[in-house]
């Protein structure tokens, strides 16, 4: 193997994501590729569906990975379900509010946006207000808000969105099987998310979930779907149904790895996936608020799994940040946009969040903050 | 880890892909996941695309793999360079040309074709008639047809393509690594792959290369690239320069395998890689002769790797490949569109290339075909 590869240093991932693989995820990547149309594979997606369905909390037939990273679950998403000139409406408080108000605007969308403070959530009183003006062909959020570290409220926000006749689309990238996900419950119309968060799988999919409007809509269709790869009109009818039509060659180790993963996650049970992401995080605010650190979210509304953390007064940023990296081996999150410089984000994200890489990070950022 | 991934049986992979894996690939795709910004990550990247450019014989910059399967490399070329409006030629002889007609056509593209038979190759003769009466933005080719098993004149064509100054679009999905490519002698200037054929890594990323030209029409595209995800003027920034800006989080072990792969295959010596293939083609050829066998493709227009064999009369098309796939665990590929039940699909791709192979699937064929 190349030096380069053999060299690679194992590190403590509490960033944004990627977050520290499952054991059993390395096993599965690894197993011998065959074809993407072998009736054994087609075995293995038929039950990594069964288990996506589970995670999210849906009972919808389309519930597959899309075979790019958890950002093709956004453009997949959009693509699908904007044809053009159609009103989006999007909830931004943070980076990933902001992405999908750009993908959206390049399809052809006419975006609205009702734009909140980043580190504070969505209100859903404004958002109440907003739909009693208008009326949008789409509703957009972000359930866990990677930039921010900060839960929206998106129980809440379905309920308003539901009675408008739009269709309600849900970010899960960092939430999913982080905090309970149920897409059902929400009444949201499309959801995605990515594997190298909460799933603890390297990255390179992105699952996805269509309701029944969802998919309505897209058979209504006036145009073609304007992204070939992305079209889910033809996906569906490889991952569904009896003929398992070829449409791209789907990226067979990563979908082994995915499976891995979910099957991890439900043996474990994804209450006690919950609780422990839950744990770890109180345990790290405990930590902080020894050193001396305050969180930058409000408690009501932080994330376990992503943690905003101020940046003290004289400390330097990208300074701490390679210290954790070169001497501790451990990886935490900068800030982004407004928050550079501001915060740090430290991830705890399926397998990385345990105790005891809760202590590591917490004495390797005392040594590295000490004058 | 999960059953069904414990019971996956080793395949010798002789279809049109996924190909048989290395087992450094293997190694490498199992090794420890880091960040995506973390400077060793970028290390590897950096060495990946050097390597990169020498298989596609380019010293294009903008040399790098998209994060998605081969045909994410075609939408991603077409996506980047083509405005609503622009008129487009495709050369079409197979699956792979059709694919680019549809891919051109949903992005607002005015698409224009030759249509070839399907197991012939493009003629440049009816290509330069073409040019002559009609001026395009961009002339799109596909080098091995993956679908028929011909091997397009790239060359030629991409003489008579440059001085009518469209830019020259190659798919090279099926060749690279398996015959030479050629990108800047051919004046190709966009040029992509996938990672599941002649360079035996699993499926999941799609190499990909732009020319100074086809930057600069990227650099002076009037609207916004209309896919987020597949935007190369973001992606570009994350893949080279200083600042290395997060675009989309890279699937880091994917970029692992490519790259035990590229340094695989360099280490043996493209010509060696490309003989080898060339040997097994010619034994497989002699062997299938020697069943009574025939190939589908005249003699000077076949492809090494990807071999279109006529079904005899009275042959089981689909009984065929199901025993060999059950009793002999060797995969081979059905025909597809106007060539299904007409051929068989045996490729003959990178790892997979190897005269032990083309005996075990030689005896194996035998023993299916005897009544």
């Amino acid at each position: 193997m190349a030096g380069l590869l053999d060299d690679i240093k194992e590190t403590l991932l509490m960033g944004p994501g990627p977050s520290c693989v499952y054991d059993e995820v390395y096993t599965a990547i690894a197993r011998p590729t065959i074809g993407h149309l072998d009736p054994y594979f087609i075995k293995i997606m038929d039950a990594l569906k069964e288990d996506l369905k589970t995670i999210i909390g849906t009972s919808n037939r389309l519930t597959m990975p899309m075979s790019g990273t958890g950002s093709s679950g956004m453009e997949a998403c959009f693509v699908n379900l904007v044809e053009h000139g159609d009103k989006v409406l999007v909830l931004t408080n943070g980076v990933f509010g902001k992405r999908m108000e750009d993908v959206a605007g390049r399809l052809g969308a006419q975006v609205d946006s009702i734009q909140f403070e980043w580190g504070t959530p969505v209100l859903p009183d404004k958002v109440a207000e907003k739909l009693r003006g208008e009326t949008y062909a789409i509703v957009a959020v972000v359930h866990a808000e990677t930039s921010t570290g900060v839960c929206n409220p998106v129980q809440a926000v379905g309920d308003l969105v539901r009675p408008t006749g739009a269709l309600y689309l849900v970010d899960c990238v960092t939430s999913l099987g982080g905090i309970p996900v149920r897409m059902d419950e929400w009444g949201a119309d499309a959801l995605y998310s990515g594997t190298q968060k909460c799933l603890s799988c390297p990255p390179g999919l992105a699952p996805l979930s269509f309701s029944g409007r969802a998919l309505g809509k897209l058979n209504a269709r006036k145009s073609k779907v304007p992204n070939w790869y992305l079209d889910l009109t033809m996906i569906m009818n490889y991952w569904e149904g009896n003929t398992r039509a070829y449409h791209h060659t789907a990226p067979i180790n990563m979908i082994y790895a995915l499976y891995a993963a979910t099957r991890r996650i439900l043996e474990e049970g994804l209450d006690k996936v919950y609780a422990r992401h839950r744990a770890a995080h109180e345990q790290l605010v405990a930590g902080l608020d020894k050193l001396g650190l305050s969180m930058y979210v409000q408690k009501e509304f932080r994330l376990p799994m992503l943690n905003a953390v101020s940046i003290p007064e004289g400390a330097d940023d990208a300074g701490v940040r390679s210290r954790l990296l070169k001497e501790f081996s451990i990886e935490i999150g900068n800030g982004l946009g407004p928050l550079a410089g501001k915060i740090w984000r430290i991830g705890l994200m399926g397998h990385t969040a345990r105790p005891e890489n809760v202590d590591r990070l917490l004495k390797a950022l005392a040594a590295c903050l000490k004058k």
